[in-house]
């Protein structure tokens, strides 16, 4: 396994690779690595000759409250687990490299990304996109892989990917949860004991949904308040968003008939968390 | 020559090429093609195995009021000058494959994008990005080629391939101009004998700016004055801007002491033409 800080040297190893015909696989990640990343990179490395994990905590997809520089980083042990999965290459660029001063370009996808937590974070989504979109362009991976838990961003990324004709497959993995129900994510390692007991109701509230959807229960906004009456049963949760949605134009849908991406994004104390379910 | 007008064709033509290790040039125009294009073709041939042209009037680079439906479409003729210019390939979009119903992702370069011709026309240099973005992701070359008449377009594409770490080299031909001085371009069958006449006075205006400079006369807005009131003495013009700006960040010079780009856009009747100097 090799460690790339240099984009130009990334750029020079991927073009070498797909010259001699490699299919290249990226795994994008701000690092903090769990079980939920691993999921991807295995998935990567079964259908690629080159597994590229970035490691890139990207400034632009933070807003200014949005803990940046708390946000955890742990090369060593990042490098420790991608060794373990057989990665080939971890691509760990710096900021300065991303974005130079000169840097004025951004990649926008209107409409999905103003809704459920674009709403909360304006300009995450054209930070994320523009990353992305950069990444795909240094690594020139034939696939990329992302995890369900962050529908939205999947969503943006693959309607980015189809908009600006990039030549890459966008593949989606389910989200990986703990025993009890909570979604991995970097995220949780902030929250206290109580937060995270609490944390559980966020699974707890998608099953009661797709319960309530089986017992033929179709109306959203009904959905919405046993789900928010659920939640506020713990006190330390204050719900930033629940709602359903077209999982293609993530406009809101009154009455279940077909698929639809439920979402929530909740707050424990001072850490946001998110979850969802897609309903077929 | 052949004529390809699907996108997915188009990709696996160009990605056959580059696994070939052939060098592709690409020359994105609008149609309707001039001397000036020609020199871009010239350019592209000479550095490149494969050439490729693409033709196609961009909708979402025009405003409403900017005669998108007018602009003048001339494929048949274009291909004739084409395949006597030895071009291998006309790549020949339609609107609905470049941008299909739920199509919603923009490229946009701040900064760059709001001033002097942008100013004018809002949403036009996010139009040019996006499509030149897609393209260049169609046609994966290794050069692309514009002329130095669009410097705006030509500075904020050059930003763009940098910030989104397009691997393409952008190239800059010299503008083509016919024996008077009036530079080439597709708008010019708009004019009448005689706008066609007065617009003559804008490489003068640029003329007589250069002579000022080479007099030492550095003081921005007087040499724009003096630009101003030749361009004036043409019953037909209306000016819409004239700038002397820095050629990176295109920030207007009170003070001649450089390089500095020299633009200005002014209309004769209905059609707004174009024209610039670069000052070293």
């Amino acid at each position: 396994m090799i460690i790339i800080r240099s984009i130009s040297r990334m750029v020079r190893v991927a073009q070498q690779a797909r010259r001699q015909d490699k299919a290249i696989g990226l795994v994008p990640t701000m690092g903090a690595l769990h079980a939920g990343h691993l999921s991807l990179i295995r998935a990567c490395r079964r259908e690629n000759d080159i597994t590229v994990v970035s490691i890139f905590v990207n400034p632009v997809q933070f807003g200014p409250q949005e803990g940046f520089k708390k946000y955890p980083r742990t090369l060593q042990q990042d490098a420790r687990l991608c060794k373990r999965e057989g990665v080939d290459i971890i691509f760990f660029p710096d900021a300065k490299q991303m974005y130079p001063d000169n840097h004025r370009t951004f990649v926008a996808v209107d409409n999905l990304s103003e809704v459920l937590c674009g709403k909360s974070r304006p300009g995450h989504f054209k930070g994320v996109a523009t990353v992305v979109a950069k990444l795909f362009n240094i690594v020139s991976p034939n696939s990329a892989y992302f995890g369900q838990k962050d529908a939205q961003q999947a969503i943006i990324i693959k309607r980015m990917a189809a908009d600006l004709n990039l030549p890459v497959k966008i593949k989606v993995l389910p989200t990986v949860r703990e025993k009890n129900g909570l979604t991995l994510s970097s995220r949780n390692v902030y929250l206290s004991d109580q937060e995270r007991k609490d944390a559980v109701v966020l699974s707890g509230a998608l099953n009661l949904a797709k319960g309530l959807i089986r017992r033929k229960v179709l109306d959203s906004s009904r959905i919405i308040k046993k789900m928010a009456r659920l939640i506020r049963t713990k006190k330390t949760a204050r719900i930033d968003y629940i709602w359903i949605v077209d999982p293609d134009s993530l406009r809101p849908v009154k009455r279940i008939n077909g698929h639809c991406l439920i979402a929530l994004a909740v707050r424990f104390g001072k850490t946001r968390l998110i979850d969802n379910a897609t309903i077929k």
